[in-house]
């Protein structure tokens, strides 16, 4: 756990380091700063799957970050349109006072207290004056200019509304967001593995909702704020005010309980000596991506960063050589999620894991169904074994293929009968990055021994997940 | 009804027109040809709101059909990674043999009979060999090369295996997808009047689900296609392999039901005279985008776009002058969907309508809703006649807002005592282009009279739309 040893986190490391990484001519490249992190995380830069990480992570750092470099006049210049209200009615319409609305906009920014993606429902509603509308997909476009920064929920929907307010100065502007982020495990539940994740903790993202409004929108007298949560209504979307300003700052991304006094001295003992030169490499990336380091809610983000990087170190061998298989349980005795199929198939369904895709350094996440004929004399493996297995190849860079494989040889050097496993995950590099396919997910199956000839078993195991996923399985 | 004058389409002009606007030089420009398109529409290329929609729908066009310039070994170059199989296990995984899936990919497309985006949701399954697997989020990129095309869902679903087939052989490669195509109204109705949309056309888009094989997926001694099929079904998605191959080319776009026995003649007798320079303009356009116009399956493709451009001529004045304000009836009478609230506001909810949204030459449907307070002594406006108010604004260029403003002008000039609308849309340039929001939709309200000054009208009206959504409204 050389990872984990004493030492002290010295808040300076940051900024001395952006000098000496940086030299003269400034922050040094992201590629090399992402080489000094998989250095610091053990691995081989010169492993294939890891060549061209650096490039990787560099690309889909600048895209996530393009908004930087992006104006919203850019955007909206030539999106104006006149439009008329009533000719000769009393009321609200067209370009006059009348409301529009667009609902249900998929955007993902970065987090700025952690530098990890995360997932935005944007619903954006103006009200027209000045008798000029502007064009419907332009909002989508001026959000996505703020979403793209290093963010937190609340000043994304400010920035937005802002923005939106200043530029083409309607009556008033209205944005709500829903934002989920992933969570970090050990904050779930401390009294746990610190870098393990809880089966709540992966299975549930931290979910909050913001607003954000300007004009008639925050005028009691007037009824658009009513009306604008009425159509989003529509759609199933309830707004409820619960989150004011202030609170959220701490509550929101998971990594800040760190800061909270119970977590004091936690970041620090986790981050020491060979990681100052990972902390100087997150701080010159920050820096190269167009933002301040020393910004007050950016300065203890290099230090969570690694904190989460080093949860997916290369191996934690001690695990694995204490044993993860030793327990055993008789079959008929076991716990919730186990289903005893057949006489010799035994089947555990929606093991909970995350690991670190190691060409994005994104995390993907999901469960591991695992599928087994053992000895009837012999017992059946226990789930919480299991789960220990597939955190201990969950936890390092990986690729859901290999993953995939490892669990079902490490299954099979036991039972030596036939092994299943099927492993269901969300990739964040598949909806983050330019590619941003919100909604994809992705499956992948290995098998061993029985299961490679006999259709049938694989037909049976398949069903039983099937059964269960429709049932209220993970996704 | 100028526009469905009698006169013959006679398939040579097409050839002939591309030789004259294309000159020496090869075709016009897209935006040329789009300024031809607005004319024969009747419009003003110097309305504000038109003045850059040529540049606007050359721009859809061409980032709809990149994949012309896109090659997928340029995708796949850097992206194959080396993973071994199983060391001491009989069985399949990581790099040999494993299946690995990829669900629920959103993409559009562009039709090739009618030029018009369709919806696609693409699953890809393949087996490994070789001990290489493909970076996960490729195989979306690769799809996105066929789908960023003219085509057919079965032709996009052979391209897409047979490229990944090819490029990096696997033992085979399995793609099924679902599509959805916008219903061309006169197809669903044909005894009602041609262009205005029916209510079931609207509401329910066409779909098709197709699928492609390769290698092991096609072995009917191998499981692996049963298998792919049950990892789709966890997600909910069933896959029936309803439409064999040759019945669904006719049955696919609506438009070609204008080609089939029934529908001969029809096609010719719309497009005439003034039409011919339309057809040879949108000649020109799929020549621009690296399409051969006289590839068989496109022959009749710029018919099918002009006549479905034509639907949404500038005016169809008799219909207005006509009145389909004279039929009223007590509101104790009404038919469904006819909520009577208050004693004397009346509304009438889920009115569908299809408008061309006039900056991108892309179509936006939905419903309207519209609530009015009305005299007592006399009567409500009946649905019908509010049904062909709504399509006959709807029917031309439009922007929603306008759209909004202008139902509520109209019931106001005829009850005057104070109208609220609201409209709800999807527009198919928000999920098509380079935007891509798939699932985001737009509302626009307009009011007047009693509406503008009275809150508690407007939330009893907008409660009742609500109550009607959550009982299985529109969306």
């Amino acid at each position: 756990m050389g990872a984990l040893d004493d030492g002290q986190f010295d808040a300076n490391v940051a900024e001395t380091a952006i000098v000496r990484g940086g030299g003269g001519s400034g922050a040094m490249e992201i590629e090399d700063a992402v080489r000094i992190l998989l250095i610091g995380l053990g691995e081989n830069l010169e492993r294939e799957g890891l060549r061209k990480t650096p490039l990787r992570v560099a690309k889909a750092f600048r895209e996530g970050t393009r908004g930087y470099g992006q104006k919203v006049k850019d955007i909206l210049q030539g999106a104006l349109f006149p439009e008329a209200g009533f000719d000769h009615v009393t009321g609200q319409a067209g370009g006059t006072g009348g409301l529009v609305v667009v609902r249900d906009i998929n955007l993902f920014s970065y987090c700025e207290s952690c530098l990890l993606p995360f997932s935005i429902r944007c619903h954006i509603g103006y009200v027209t004056s000045g008798k000029r509308v502007v064009g419907l997909s332009k909002l989508s476009r001026v959000a996505d200019i703020f979403a793209k920064r290093l963010q937190e929920p609340q000043r994304l929907a400010d920035e937005l509304s802002h923005a939106l307010q200043n530029s083409f100065t309607p009556a008033g502007v209205s944005v709500i967001l829903y934002c989920w982020h992933i969570q970090f495990p050990e904050v779930v539940k401390c009294d746990q593995i610190p870098w393990y994740p809880s089966e709540s903790g992966i299975q549930g993202w931290l979910q909050t909702s913001v607003c954000s409004r300007t004009g008639v929108f925050k005028d009691k007298n007037s009824s658009f704020w009513e009306e604008f949560k009425l159509l989003l209504k529509f759609r199933g979307a309830s707004f409820t005010l619960g989150n004011s300003r202030g609170t959220l700052a701490h509550a929101w991304c998971p990594s800040r309980s760190l800061d909270l006094p119970e977590g004091n001295g936690r970041i620090s003992s986790l981050l020491v000596g060979a990681q100052s030169e990972m902390l100087a490499a997150v701080t010159s990336i920050i820096w190269s991506l167009g933002e301040d380091p020393f910004r007050k809610e950016l300065v203890g983000t290099p230090a969570r960063y690694v904190h989460w990087l080093m949860k997916f170190k290369k191996s934690i061998l001690e695990m694995k050589n204490n044993g993860f298989l030793l327990h055993k349980t008789d079959p008929h005795e076991s716990s919730n999620g186990h289903v005893h199929i057949a006489d010799e198939m035994s089947t555990e369904l929606n093991l909970p894991f995350c690991a670190q895709c190691e060409h994005h350094l994104l995390p993907f996440h999901g469960v591991v169904h695992v599928g087994y004929f053992y000895d009837g004399e012999k017992k059946a493996i226990d789930r919480p074994a299991l789960q220990s297995m597939v955190q201990f190849f969950g936890c390092k860079l990986q690729v859901q293929e290999r993953l995939t494989k490892q669990i079902a040889q490490e299954v099979d050097s036991v039972t030596g009968k036939g092994v299943m496993v099927v492993v269901e995950a969300n990739h964040i590099c598949m909806i983050s990055r330019g590619i941003e396919k919100t909604g994809s997910s992705t499956a992948t199956i290995a098998v061993t021994g029985k299961f490679s000839s006999d259709a049938s078993a694989k037909a049976l195991f398949l069903e039983a997940i099937s059964r269960n996923a429709a049932s209220g399985g993970f996704f």
